[in-house]
């Protein structure tokens, strides 16, 4: 079968059959394809959209390109969390532990900092001496013995979606539901799950600020993982606005320590906790959401979600008396107060340019190899619908030099907006399962 | 400015401004933008078209990548013809003398096969040691002295042309109405021309089926060729079935030798008559249509068109014999009679299974190198609303071996239609002139 057939195909609206899908991915891997034929078929997706069949067929290639992670004899049911990335989203820092500590293995694979929202494995390595450059055996020998490991996308899976990925990313290609679906879904299977708790964000900082794009995206991505015989829930969230208060990898690592105290702030708090709960029932170790709400709520309190923490750290090479004196993780050589410009309501706290700002400040990369500071960041306790007084602190930037400095109150100065607006998102939107969607 | 934000403003129904255009092309050519963006860049123009500024500004950028052909001081006004390809369509061969022998100079560009249409370099090749491959300054030259020359295709002219419709055949990107009339109409204004006329093909055989697409086409050129000071007028003509009775290349030929002394097929001497008469007008050397029309018989029944297809094959190379002895062209060794299958009415012949049977003979290209055989074809006498009784001859075969026979005879069977069906097209559909378009 010609390659432009199967374009032209693409183009006049038709779909491709599962056995094509799987050819062409296998050819573009072995370089028989050409990145122009399939970045012309990447747009012609992005125009005409992919079939369910289709979707499935392209997913499972893509998935069937690598490795998985293998689970036989284990009986600790294993679920993981995806969120699709927003500003000062450091949940999964809270998470795994937590519900690894609820009886519940979890195998989180996470990316980088992807645009202008951080990455989880970032984060980690701002403690020192973290490495999240596991192997697939390490990771499974890791989660046997402690029930969590944290680690890093590697080669080894689903290496088509990697390639697919740098094409999309340089050919305008990167926003089409089904294929962020295929590409989140081909990884989160290889992961060899009984249960994923998809986080879908929707407002100004998410890559789909449309909320009834991250619906579909949503129910697309849990039809997929159902069908993978693996039990899925999402949640849509608003990410109209950062996530908690602090942005930045060092900075965000220490609130996360916060939250796994029961302290921090309530939105982090109650985002975790839903999101923990979700993870238990699709691992079927809670009979229902009190019963599993009480079970998180006991993990936090008696110090077992911190202990399995410390115990992850210690794993993975970093040094666990962060976790008790967050003084060692990288501290910014400048600070300074943002205060208010005027009195009234604060209506909007903008994350994008908060995030782009990180990145600026030196706190995320521009290209793949670049190293990043993890100190520099924000703290921002100005929240939508907040009476402020001009001149109240209602931030602080931290930075490496008076420029960075600069920088951030400059983001500051644009993402935080006064007067009347439409009131913020609530923070949880819906809730999606095989079953349909829900208020939740 | 990133490639890829300008595909992401495209991909998003953006325009991009004539500079972009210009600094992207001339990126492109010197190797700084790679293909794979270009064709995700393509695949977007399919689906988002282009404005009328873009559209100006991308024809203007693919003509500035080359040559001209330059004309100071020579006062005839030059004209050309573009057709945008059909099967059996011989007709620059009768008009490019004929219209040269009237006055108006004839610097004729033109293609090898393309898909299943001929080209007529390829046509003019069967005349033994007739060249194409013509410098500019020999086209130049020529011209002046004998008023026409006809040429294939060079990378002089608007060689980013050639870069993008090699791309774009691969990449599933040609039927895009904006880049086939950027592409057409950036060669077409590199010859200089003080007036053109385009042969716009519509029905089963030709590469925008659809009347409508022809008349966007032929409408989007119009206005490219007069914002160029270029006076341009398209017909939009029938190609659901094939003009004339001869398809292949020396069958053509020898064809178009019949209509330059006034006989062969009706519809190919009406349809060359037309041209010619546009030829004439918009190259301002006949007062009127019917001032133009006399002129044009004129010079089929006096000899004129005959002769100065004579000095045309001299020029170039060619056994000006074959001009009075067709005999001399490549003879195929085996022909055969094909017979109607049905008593009845004939209400097709579609021309696409013939123009592929006629590659697959031997008589086109697949690939760009590959040679030709002249000889074979097929000369056809069916036509819609025929009657004939089973038995009757209806075409005849010429092929080089028994299996040439046979791929012939197939393509008849799938071609030749007998029963009730749909009126045929009229030969000549519309009039599209910077003024409009009008029933001709």
């Amino acid at each position: 079968m010609l390659i432009q057939t199967l374009i032209e195909r693409k183009r006049d609206a038709g779909a491709l059959e599962p056995a094509e899908w799987r050819d062409l991915l296998a050819r573009y891997l072995r370089g028989e394809v050409p990145d122009y034929q399939m970045s012309a078929l990447l747009m012609a997706i992005v125009w005409r959209g992919l079939g369910e069949d289709e979707l499935t067929a392209l997913t499972e290639a893509m998935l069937e390109s690598g490795s998985r992670l293998e689970w036989a004899g284990f009986a600790t049911p294993c679920v993981d969390k995806h969120s699709t990335g927003g500003v000062g989203d450091k949940v999964s820092l809270v998470l795994a532990p937590l519900v690894a500590s609820c009886g519940v293995a979890v195998p989180m694979m996470s990316g980088r900092g992807l645009g202008h929202t951080g990455g989880t494995t970032d984060k980690l390595e701002s403690i020192p001496g973290f490495r999240t450059d596991l192997t697939l055996d390490q990771v499974q020998a890791q989660v046997r013995r402690i029930g969590v490991a944290m680690f890093g996308q590697s080669d080894a899976i689903a290496p088509a979606d990697g390639r697919l990925y740098a094409l999309r990313d340089v050919t305008g290609t990167v926003p089409s539901i089904p294929l962020i679906a295929a590409s989140i879904m081909s990884k989160k299977r290889a992961e060899g799950l009984d249960g994923l708790v998809l986080d879908v964000k929707a407002g100004s900082g998410a890559f789909l600020p449309d909320p009834a794009s991250a619906q579909s995206l949503a129910e697309i991505m849990v039809r997929l993982g159902e069908a993978g015989g693996c039990r899925t829930t999402a949640l849509i969230t608003a990410m109209d606005r950062p996530l908690g208060r602090a942005i930045g990898n060092a900075l965000e690592l220490e609130e996360a320590l916060q939250a796994l105290t029961g302290e921090g702030p309530a939105d982090l708090r109650e985002l975790t906790s839903r999101l923990a709960v979700e993870m238990l029932l699709v691992g079927r170790v809670s009979a229902s959401p009190a019963d599993a709400a009480r079970e998180v709520e006991k993990a936090i309190t008696s110090g077992r979600a911190l202990d399995k923490f410390r115990h992850l750290v210690e794993a993975q090479g970093g040094n666990p008396a962060i976790v008790d004196d967050p003084g060692g993780l990288p501290q910014a050589t400048e600070v300074e107060l943002f205060e208010a410009t005027e009195d009234g309501t604060i209506t909007a706290v903008d994350p994008k340019p908060l995030g782009q700002a990180v990145i600026e400040m030196g706190g995320g990369r521009r290209q793949l190899r670049d190293a990043i500071d993890h100190s520099v960041g924000f703290v921002v306790t100005a929240r939508p619908g907040m009476s402020v007084a001009a001149g109240q602190p209602v931030a602080s930037v931290f930075a490496r030099d008076a420029d960075g400095i600069e920088v951030g109150m400059q983001a500051l100065r644009s993402a935080i907006r006064y007067g009347p607006a439409d009131p913020p998102l609530p923070l949880i939107l819906r809730r999606v399962t095989a079953a349909g969607q829900e208020q939740p």
